[in-house]
């Protein structure tokens, strides 16, 4: 046996373990379709002009013993300080009981955004009590489920002033913030062409048209003053004022809400999420009752199901980007769920006492450094502080922190003259004698008073929920972590058919190396010298995917599809600038484009057009024609999904992007849905200039119940000096000049932290295994969809009859015949053990299917044996046997304990209810009974509470 | 804040996680007690006699991070080669979706062994595949659950023969077996008074009075003959004939049941389970039909449940130890669930075809690298092997030794003439040329013949089951392991109040570094120089745990409670052997203790005299004088445990023990209850002369499903000579001299690899933590008991009316009066979501009850509202209102099926039966049904299967 048939060995290995069906399950499904192979297949579907030119050049593929081989030499190149960096990442301790519980679990990781209240009430719980953390911290009554990080947290903040208060076109930025976040946030707010003002927001506000202020609370620097003032005099100009802060000093200090603040943005990293080289983290936004509506990301709230019990669904989400498209005010999707869940069980395990030791026992340290190098002769700029103390050293920082460096400390040189020291949950007696031993101070002083002024000392409760009050032991809380997570389907008990969204499998072996320490305990900001290993992973990530999408460069800062679109429209924008075509502003977007696009396209200061779909679902050339014949001269982009979100691939592709570029637009495309091109067709080599790709889609990071995601940009040689740049390295006082690109993320990497999944997958699959992924998905919706069509028309198909890697199936037939909705499939699907498909989107009244290439013949037959039973419980209200309201459907999901009462109303069974296919009976498969009824929807934002209930609200003995 | 405040605080931090109450809830429970404190209750409950005279010297705990950093630095220590020096333990890859799936998901590895089989159907089914594999592979119809290691895998062979053999007193031992399975088997035979004779036992069998032979196949050099003609000759002398085997290496060569073996025994370490420098890993033994009732260890069978749909349980119970006692044939308790568990999985998830793929390129590596060096000009000793290769190098062995671990592998030396190379899953085309390289052999042949002769190789087919050849994918093995572990109730889902058992916390911070690969990589028989870090945690371990029990030294060897016991009686009986009192071989044993004390004193040839129970509970001291006064001469030892299994503190242990040595016996204490001690009173203070204790009951290993078990045997300075030897370093050929020890493992730290557990416990708690446990411990009984005592009385009690750390419900007057039994409450428990208390020990016809101090209240309460809430159900039969019969009782546990079912006929509602409080309801729980309803356990034995059964007896077509 050669070292080639032995690698080719290896592969088989874990290309075999990610595909779904074997090869007899293949073949089956094959002959079904009437193919006789999967080339056959695929040179049917797929229309050769898009067919790329070569395969990708990847190395050959790794076992995934091989894989995690190299990713350790890889961690071993990191040298891994203890940080006491800070800038917005501090070091934290994560309770092994969490970290096991939710980062590491197959149930929380693989889970999907919780659109489907009944099969996600575990995670919504999770995510709300985030949110009454952040509320109960911050002092105000709305928070978020999350956002992505603190500098784009920031530049949402700004964006929302913007709106809300309709008249100024200025902005003042606190030039005490974190450097990343004046980077990012202003020039967010440049590009939706707002003057940036940034000023020390400890002194007086000046100026008039002003639509707020963004206070730093800490300040970068770690010092502390009252934002009063300055809250004061920007509501007595109209203005709003937004805070920016750190949550555990939260514990300390007096809320801004209690103080005025009409929106307050931070992260929780430090609420034990690994420092992960600079993400994922989750950032918040807490807003005031009269912003509530406006508030961008998701937002949990409480409402009540089918019997009246509080049930927990995502509130408010007509104000959502995939709603109102243009007139979004806000593009993010994706989260940082898995993150935010993990910020709040940590709040949940410590409580509020045990916060409260934290951050006392953090300032106490920082007091005490202070005072001994104040006794020692050392100056400290600050009097006020909380966690963070800033030594003047003129003209010897780099001095201190490499002695620091050497003492195995990561301290942060803030400037030639200034040393950062921040202190963190773990940080010791020992570290602070070691830290005033690099600053030559031999003694530490044995106590020192609070650097925390009293004008801003905490005085209002915080965290008093019960939920902050009653876990305490280790046993509790993993059960508690089990409780909530056995309330959800997720993967690992169930396809999730999710057209668009790729919920294939995330392989355990990419997944365990997350959170080894030589990766996960890296602080972003720390210098090249100790980061090594951590920049070659991502620089061959992103040459591996500037290989597979035929484009020049790749970038991973953007950390989540929305900011990767971000970031590619405003190259886009930002490359017509650079050659003088200023009035090109036009986005044209088909109808029936990602939501998300539209909202991006704003964010960049684009104008939406439409372009008209034609009746087989691909773009109507004659319009989009009628479009750039209108527009021709302003037309700044196409964007378009390719396979499209229709679910198939159009042949017109090339002749789109011809004309686009013929009228001297750049043409960006999609990469949602890139797991139907990889291996196969380079959207860099068939049109596009520039694509952002989805890698909690086809690269398997896992959809962390909402999050973390990541939304690489990729673009096209002429495009590569637009990419992001590091914003610690941007000068944020200065517009950035037209030629270069701008920061979307708080660090150069964005979500590092999660990147050595598409490492890992694309290492042990390689071009050959990247291209059997995608004929396998494309070989699994076409099988889905033959053998459905009978039952539900598939709306739209290509060549030969054929579909891309998904399939719609089209219900409102169905829907007039019998009133049973899209919307009844979904819930009735949970009886069966299944999560829904998309719903409605992009059809209304429709369900989009994509099986995906890691499900197996066997599941994918069950899933078609429950829309089959399905479509026959719709058969008989068609046929007169059964009145809608009173069918099965209507009345889906049944809980265990409806199904069980005592009293049964219903004319169907019990058993038709919760088993309705014998298959469910065998024992081979659990049933899952949905732990409520179906939620009533419009209740919930009638009644808006979007933080947890009290106890009382969970009482039984009113109920039957 | 000082260093020392510093350091309680990060203990107020673990223990206060390990501790189910907090102080109000403590405080709370002692009120209901009616003590002011911890101190007040202990002083009341434990006698002033016991008490420690000082507390043990332990290290000041540390927290979480910090044992995770010191045993970091530990892992560093140890020097991790690429192993190939197999002697019963292989290079093996496990399959990263088990590893977290099994090995790391609190869901398996809490829960207890699985005598409740309702609850416990997932872990049955895969221990029901471990045997099926077993006897696929080794050709025999029946096959245990899993045994400890294979050397005492070998000795309980050699047992078994013998019994069934009456006649014969000689065993013959293959020469080729590994020495470690030599040294440990040939002192146990001798122990039971067999002769033993070791030979090779390729060459012709001689003399007669033979019990039978037990031969290597493969032999420890890699030999491979053909075991038939062996196997006939000793079958025509009436004797038995076991194989010791190599599981992978069954893949290629005739099965030893195809060949006529009796019996066949093995370790299946390299299907997926780390090498844990030593342990744990699952033996196996397989066995002839006729054999089949005397099989050592647990043995899963299928059964039907109340449904007559089949469903799993252990068969044959009625023979094992804990019932057989002194007339027991085995003292295998706990075995190796959790890594018999792993290993079924990983055949499952590889399948006949995976298995069959990775020993042909096993044997295919081993056959180049041999035909290499032959080429080369090499000796190479056998021309027929499997996996492993004996070089010839005169007097140059640990010169090639050392050659290779320069190269960076780990190989084996023989002699000091003779190198053994032994390949593994993932050797691979590198390896073999850098091992030829490391003997001088610059060129690898590219082909070479297979080295199985024609005679043995494979024929009969082998994994033909569905379920080695069903799942491939990930995602598919994902689904299928938390489709198993969601049928069973472990501890991270409810209390498991199992008395004697001690199901408290296992800490994450612990159980997260047992598959560190620094640790979960080393061979156990890597020289000294390259495991210092495992050494040196495993010395601390030992000093602690010496600490802890009062003795003077502590050997961690024993790798289950019952080879602790073995071993402690082994060296007693040694003891008294070598001080000339050869005729003291009666061992006093009180009516209440344990089975299995019984069963070990029979296998250290122990004759077994009972000591009656007093009407208190407390051991009867005129029973016991009488005893004495009969066999005062032949009193070998005392066995007792303490606190007694009554759960009481008996005041008279002292006197017990006194009265013993007085006769010039030894006091045995059994540590099963070390729960009640630990940091307040140590054995070997008063009066113990050797102790074991049960890791993974009081030092937080997790039961696993039924094993790992580690324990430890402790002893008085005179007894610190007879502590198990090395099994390597010994000479099996001649008899151990009395005035030292023998081995009674593979390995000399037995279970090494889950020695982390316990380090980090005793690290994380110190004596102050040991001491704040037990008292929480017995402050939880003494609470349940006093809440419960109107409900049930409690059967014992000991000073002041109080219980240790556990206590005895007494149902039999209730079953008297209404029909339950104790069984009836145990199955109706699981209704409530709980998992039964200990059932029928030591008393007929009882509960035992232990919730150990890391219950919470909320727990306990819930645990005591279910007991009441029976307790009524009860009383409604007494009342008259019910037929037992026609009970919820007496039909319970309830399935979902069932409880759905379209008809319902029974009087009680289906409310009742599922939902028999209001508190399971409110959604803060969530409801478990059981996936089968109560076992027919009659059925089982009468119709025995040990194997999976076909998927044809899951069809449902035939139920209603």
């Amino acid at each position: 046996m050669s070292p080639q048939t032995s690698a080719a060995d290896s592969t088989a290995g874990f290309i075999a373990r990610h595909l779904g069906p074997d090869s007899t399950e293949r073949d089956h499904m094959l002959d079904v379709l009437g193919y006789d192979s999967l080339d056959a297949l695929m040179d049917a579907a797929m229309p050769s002009a898009i067919r790329q030119e070569a395969a990708p050049v990847l190395p050959e593929p790794v076992s995934e013993e091989a894989a995690q081989a190299r990713l350790r030499e890889l961690g071993a190149k990191n040298v891994v300080l203890k940080a006491f960096y800070g800038q917005g990442f501090s070091d934290t301790l994560t309770p092994p009981v969490i970290r096991r519980g939710v980062v590491e679990d197959a149930g929380w990781y693989t889970a999907y955004t919780p659109y489907q209240p009944e099969i996600s009430q575990g995670r919504l719980e999770a995510l709300l009590s985030f949110q009454t953390m952040v509320q109960e911290l911050s002092g105000l009554p709305v928070a978020n489920a999350s956002l992505l990080d603190e500098a784009s947290a920031a530049a949402e903040a700004v964006g929302l002033m913007s709106r809300a208060v309709k008249k100024g076109r200025r902005v003042i930025l606190d030039s005490r913030l974190h450097p990343q976040v004046l980077a990012v946030a202003s020039e967010r707010a440049r590009a939706i062409e707002l003057e940036v003002e940034i000023t020390d927001l400890s002194a007086d506000l000046v100026g008039e048209d002003l639509v707020g202020v963004l206070i730093a609370y800490p300040g970068t620097e770690g010092q502390v003053t009252d934002p009063r003032p300055v809250i004061d005099a920007i509501h007595s100009r109209g203005g709003l004022a937004a805070v920016a802060t750190d949550p555990l000093s939260l514990m300390l200090l007096e809320s801004p809400g209690e103080m005025g603040a009409d929106i307050v943005i931070g992260n929780s990293q430090r609420f034990g999420v690994p420092l992960f080289f600079g993400g994922p983290h989750a950032a918040y936004m807490a807003v005031s009752d009269k912003l509530k509506r406006q508030i961008p990301g998701r937002l949990v709230g409480v409402s009540v199901d089918a019997h009246g019990r509080p049930a927990y669904r995502l509130a408010l989400q007509t104000r959502e980007q995939h709603i109102r498209r243009e007139k979004a005010t806000s593009n993010i999707c994706t989260a940082q769920a898995l993150l935010a869940v993990t910020a709040s069980m940590y709040a949940v395990y410590h409580g509020r006492d045990g916060l409260l030791r934290i951050a006392n026992r953090v300032h106490e340290r920082a007091t005490r450094f202070a005072a001994s190098l104040r006794d020692g002769g050392v100056s400290v700029r600050h009097d006020a502080f909380f966690d963070t103390v800033a030594v003047e050293a003129p003209g010897r920082a780099q001095e201190l922190v490499d002695a620091a460096a050497d003492a195995g400390y990561l301290v942060r040189p803030i400037d030639a003259d200034t040393v950062g020291v921040s202190f963190g949950e773990s940080a010791s007696e020992e570290d602070v004698a070691a830290l005033a031993g690099v600053f030559g101070v031999g003694t530490v002083v044995a106590e020192a008073e609070t650097a925390i002024p009293g004008s801003v000392q905490r005085e209002t409760e915080t965290l008093t929920h019960p939920i902050f009050n009653s876990i305490h032991s280790e046993t509790q809380m993993m059960r508690y972590i089990r409780t909530l997570g056995d309330k959800d389907l997720a993967l690992d008990r169930t396809m999730i058919p999710l057209g668009s969204c790729t919920m294939k499998l995330n392989p355990t072996a990419g997944m365990e190396t997350i959170t080894w320490p030589e990766f996960a305990n890296v602080h972003p900001y720390a210098p090249d010298s100790q980061t090594e290993g951590w920049r070659e992973l991502i620089t061959e990530l992103e040459d591996w995917l500037a290989q597979i999408t035929g484009y020049a460069k790749v970038s991973v800062q953007p950390n989540a599809g929305s900011q990767g679109e971000l970031a590619g429209l405003l190259a886009i924008r930002r490359y017509h600038l650079a050659n003088g075509d200023t009035e090109r502003d036009i986005c044209l977007i088909p109808a029936s484009a990602h939501g998300t696009n539209a909202a991006s396209a704003v964010l960049a200061h684009l104008r939406v057009v439409v372009v008209a779909t034609a009746t087989d679902g691909s773009i109507d050339l004659a319009d989009l024609d009628a479009k750039l014949s209108e527009h021709g001269e302003r037309v700044a982009a196409i964007m378009v999904t390719y396979p499209s979100t229709h679910g198939v691939y159009e042949d017109t592709i090339r002749e789109v992007c011809d004309k686009v570029h013929a009228a001297g637009g750049q043409v960006y495309i999609d990469g949602a849905n890139m797991n139907a091109l990889a291996g196969l067709s380079k959207p860099g080599q068939f049109g596009g200039d520039v694509s952002h790709l989805n890698l909690h889609k086809t690269f398997t990071i896992p959809h962390g119940g909402g999050g973390p995601g990541v939304g690489p940009v990729a673009v096209a040689e002429h495009l590569v000096p637009f990419l992001p740049t590091d914003p610690t390295t941007a000068d944020p006082y200065e517009e950035t000049p037209v030629d270069r690109g701008v920061p979307v993320a708080s660090t150069a990497y964005g979500s590092a932290g999660v990147l050595q999944i598409p490492w890992s997958y694309i290492a042990m699959t390689g071009a050959e295994g990247q291209k059997a992924a995608t004929q396998h998905a494309v070989l699994a919706a076409n099988y889905l969809a033959a053998r459905l069509s009978d039952a539900f028309p598939v709306l739209y198909t290509g060549e030969n009859g054929l579909v891309g890697h998904e399939c719609i199936l089209d219900l409102r037939e169905l829907t007039d015949q019998s009133k049973v909705t899209a919307t009844d499939v979904a819930k009735r699907l949970i009886d069966y053990g299944f999560h829904a498909p998309t719903l409605s989107f992009p059809v209304a009244g429709t369900l989009m299917v994509e099986p995906t290439e890691s499900e197996d013949l066997n599941e994918i037959d069950r899933f078609i044996e429950a829309m089959v039973a399905i479509r026959a419980e719709i058969q008989e209200i068609i046929d007169g046997g059964v009145e809608y309201e009173a069918s099965v459907l209507a009345n889906a999901p049944y809980t265990a304990q409806a199904v069980t009462a005592d009293d049964w109303t219903f004319e169907f069974s019990r058993a038709q209810a919760a088993w309705p296919v014998d298959s469910m009976r065998t024992g081979l498969t659990n049933k899952y009974f949905p732990p409520v009824g179906r939620l009533d929807e419009a209740y919930g934002d009638r009644n808006l509470v979007c933080s947890c209930p009290p106890p009382e609200a969970f009482d039984i003995s009113d109920d039957s």
